[in-house]
């Protein structure tokens, strides 16, 4: 696929992820790590609009100068921001004029997109609608929240199934002491935190062929697991606490059975399928009273070819740090992953809503030890 | 107007007050004291089958039995409640389908309405029309404030001009000492808060017959009085210096120029326009610095037939408290008023968003000290 | 008594008051609306120091200048202050330290108090001496809060009984109808909230010769009183749900036994006893679970020869405004009241900790209506 | 020295620790992360109470069973304790009380320990002493963070000179690349977090051979350090701009003089000495300044005998997680570190107040990014 047909397919599949929406579902932040439907449309096309089009495409006129106020997200280079929490705010710009925004946007890079370009900028580029794939995995998971969260628990399709099969009988994939490569190498496309490759020793240990089932944590909630602070990190401990955690999110037991809200609406708990929607201090918990341990995500990556994984983001024991050869690009695009190496933990493998480039064995997802909106799993490790 | 006519008149304002809006203007919060537009519609609607059609239209089919969960606002006889800040998270029920619960409730009622009803019921008819108007001034405030914080300030309305015409020149008005009647009698419709007419002696006092102009409050601010702690009450001063107060809500600084944030967008401020959008600190700390006070609500209603008002509210020194005879209506309709009066101001007169029915002398607007986003002025008064 | 006489007798109570405590107990400050003990006795000093002697006694040498940032409570016109919340953080300046400021201060100004001085200059010193008068009282509330809330409850003076006495048998004193004349009048201090004597209108009305006592109001707690909203205030009822408030403060429900901390520690619960230790929210609550209401100040004052008074301050359905006359001194000292009325509630009468001289039927004491920790009690009224 | 002889040294050293104070300072707890020197002297006597002598000295009178509720700190298997943001509250037990508490337990552990007892036991002794060491240096820092940010500044001791001298020219440490051994081995005393000795494959880099000096912070401070957003992490920026760091905690700039907070008081700051008190988020970016790195914990300790350390604790660009081989111990024991083991950095090294046997190389301290009242510095690292 040429890079004017690649763009083509992405931009269009944000629109498509929301076709199924009202315009109200647009519009609204119930949380802060939530962000409205609309924003992440607007704000995948100000990317292209401000590091693509504005400094390189002669004669571009710009759509509206006070949309950078409006959809920039974090880039603080590139001036003021709405801060995060107003998002939901705003019922202004309307979808509609969002998408006029997508389509002005998308006129004049296709016609950008139509000559050559410099390999610098064609970097850009890729990395612009990889940007825009990582927002379309958030575009769901936020859909989800949002239609999850409302008190009349709409559905986003009544007819759709989960795309997750059950989970297989899960057996230990044994892997030998040594040194092992890690990050990315050869041509494709990654993130700047894929870089560096490099080597790490590894002890010998052992990793679950198979992800940890509802069934299975079914046992660990059943057994009192959030009753019992000896499995739970102190911070841990405290969440469950504060916000009278009992239950992955989207669980409800109703008349004494296990319901999930899912993407047709509440329906019966599989007990085969994947656990999802748990946080890593309940990732840790379940590792703990199960007498075992989280794998590091180099341990995850030294053997991930001998598992099938993609169904759920799997929470590993390793915090989010820069490779030792980390370098933050220039300018505002060194903004992208660096800046947030403190305070968060490292996620791998990819989930149903991934898009496929996505879902490549060192791709490194992080996010903060509590959250639980995004489709994450368990797999079990031992030394 | 019969019942019948009045209430197809009070229902179709609402939706004309509305009718300016896009959908997403309908769903947003920006701050708790501000509802979703459709939040007030389904509300009010919510009202009348709750208090009329469910316990008296025979045979009447409730719309969705989940909307009490959803429009209840703070019934605690009627069961739970969306808590109200989260009344902006939710983008369900669409607009499409708070219509199409007001047309449902419409038919219903219209039927109701056709055959004569009892005397006590008639009342609660009132009652229901009384509180859908004083939605609708809340409506106008809340779509302002919607519109006038979004970083794009979209006009209301492109053409509509202000209807509030230059103040005149102010005078004092002498009221000598004596004891007057305060609360409301005769036959028409009145609040409970209204009621328990009785006497109060007043000392000798003026009272001005015309409210502080933009102009005059300019030279407070021009004078240093948003800086100068000795003109507020102590919580005042915190309020103005913890939310960086310099100036009424709505009015912008821009190149030296005061604008102020209009049914039409930002214009110019008009200096001889009655100030507006103040706090009832600012409006104590203008009379201060004045060297003068605000008047008592009973100063205010014995004084009403000797000045014009109802462009702005008025700010009074009186707290809102029950008068000596009040008393709280049994069941959920005497949760109307009551259960609020602790540590709120009065406010006399009304605004040039105020149903007609709703700018009577003797009634009692009130909100809490810092508010100032409903349409609120100043009158002075001295001794 | 002469000045100096009187300034002796005040001084060397409030080191009485505190002569029980161990050093630790004049350090902390459990919660914002309690100051440390050590605060007060200095911050008493600090007015004598600010306002009598570095004004008017030549020679006088201040005793460190930091004090000033230490000691100062509210009063802006005399610089930065430390914020009300740090208060308890301060270990320093030490007892001792404190102590060797009131002794400096004493001996300053008992030689300034030998010679005559002028009739303004009393005033002010007669100011100073109610002002430490008050923080007398606020010396005992916050002491007992202090520790009441510690876990060992220490008693302040093992051996101390409660100088309440029984409330004797209500009966209800009715008033005729009339004009009344309220405030201060004659010769005798008073604080300028009690000036502008002025005459206000009642209606016929009845108010009890008794306060309520401790068995009367467990019927309202055994009634279910603290579980059913349509007693409460909105506000009041979200203070209950929040704080999960069920008894008086200082009450404990032990093996169902009703006990209290009191002067002599925990003891059982003495059921004549005038109850104590009520929010506004709860003397309303329990006047409108009998049926009745609370008297206004104006009521209370005009009833306040016909019955005995002085056990506890007495909560007042009046809101702390100013009187028609009311006007702020020039400079600090205008700071004293007025600067607090918004927001709060009168109360009238005195307690078992109020210093004799401020239990004047005049008095206007006031707080704001969430607040228990004073000696605050229920006299019930009705028209 | 045998065990009875090291139980008594260390015992004294906490209180010599705090013989300077007076005894208001024992009290305060400006802020969460601080304790009450008291409650720090209570708190390490509760640990030998509960642990050594209740379970295993017949005959042992407990104290006080009120005590393990005020000076339990997190071991959640031993019963309720006083959450941590109360501490400051508590007036009693007073610090007389406090120091009759460790002559009780003193007492009853000089007669327990002059018998033999079996290696378990003496395995927890010795944490118990570990502990208590740890507590000393805890001491150190919050008696300098109580006397700091009280506005008299009072010096701890007037005559104490700092102990740390000039930091020598630096110069890089080349390590080479290979697999190197981590973790703690041999006989004496060490935390669990350090056992699980490990191999570790680190690439080629180098090390400073001496911290970062004040004088060079100071570089990065005139350069606009604070600033500019570039050089911190996301949640590092907002640190800076909520809190409105603009230099290391304890530095004032007066009259354009830098000055610092000492032991002796308020002193010019020291050009060569090693800078002290800055989080994480400020190592990282002067690091980044720099175009630098700071050294993971591995690279640290592989090179730690290679230059002199010891004077401030490093932060590390390691986040705080167990070793391969981690397991926690059974009981309240196994609370000690492992339930931290998320969301925290690693420091290495030791300070001026570390106890000597706290500084091994093996050593892993850990406190939370944007901390700094400890004596935490910086070393930088190159690849």
């Amino acid at each position: 696929m040429n890079i004017l047909e690649k763009y083509k397919t992405v931009r269009s599949r944000s629109e498509y992820i929301c076709a199924p929406l009202k315009t109200e579902d647009y519009v609204v932040q119930p949380v802060v790590d939530v962000s409205p439907p609309k924003w992440h449309l607007g704000h995948t096309t100000w990317f292209f609009e401000t590091f693509i089009l504005m400094p390189n495409a002669p004669g571009y006129t710009e759509f509206d100068p006070q949309y950078n106020f409006v959809f920039n997200s974090y880039y603080e280079s590139v001036g003021a921001r709405v801060i995060r929490t107003d998002r939901g705010n705003l019922s202004r710009p309307s979808v509609e004029e969002v998408m006029k925004y997508r389509r002005h946007v998308d006129t004049a890079m296709e016609k950008f997109l139509s000559s050559p370009m410099e390999e610098d900028l064609e970097a850009l580029m890729i990395l612009g609608l990889n940007h825009e794939e990582q927002h379309q995995e958030l575009l769901y998971t936020d859909i989800k929240y949002i239609l999850g969260h409302n008190p009349l628990m709409p559905p986003y399709d009544p007819g759709r199934k989960s795309a997750v099969t059950a989970a297989s009988k899960a057996r230990w994939v044994s892997v030998p002491e040594g040194i092992y490569s890690i990050g990315h190498h050869g041509k494709g496309f990654c993130f700047d935190n894929e870089l560096g490759r490099h080597q790490v020793y590894l002890a010998p240990y052992a990793i679950s062929s198979a992800p940890v089932s509802n069934a299975e944590y079914l046992e660990f909630i059943n057994a009192g697991g959030y009753t019992d602070f000896r499995y739970w990190h102190a911070e841990g401990w405290d969440w469950v606490k504060t916000n009278h955690i009992t239950a992955p999110m989207y669980w409800y037991l109703i008349d004494d059975n296990w319901q999930q809200y899912t993407w047709s609406g509440l329906q019966p708990l599989e007990q085969d399928a994947p656990v999802c929607h748990v946080s890593y201090y309940e990732a840790a918990a379940y590792a703990a009273w199960k007498g075992l341990r989280l794998p590091t995500e180099f341990e995850w990556e030294a053997a991930a070819d001998h598992f099938p994984w993609g169904q759920r983001w799997e929470w590993t024991e390793s915090a989010y740090l820069p490779y030792p050869g980390f370098q933050k690009a220039p300018g505002a695009i060194g903004e992208y992953n660096g800046k947030f190496m403190v305070n968060q933990m490292v996620l791998r493998g990819g989930s149903e809503v991934t898009p496929p480039e996505h879902s490549r064995k060192t791709y490194r997802n992080f996010f903060h030890a509590p959250l639980r909106w995004q489709f994450t799993g368990i797999r079990l490790a031992k030394s």
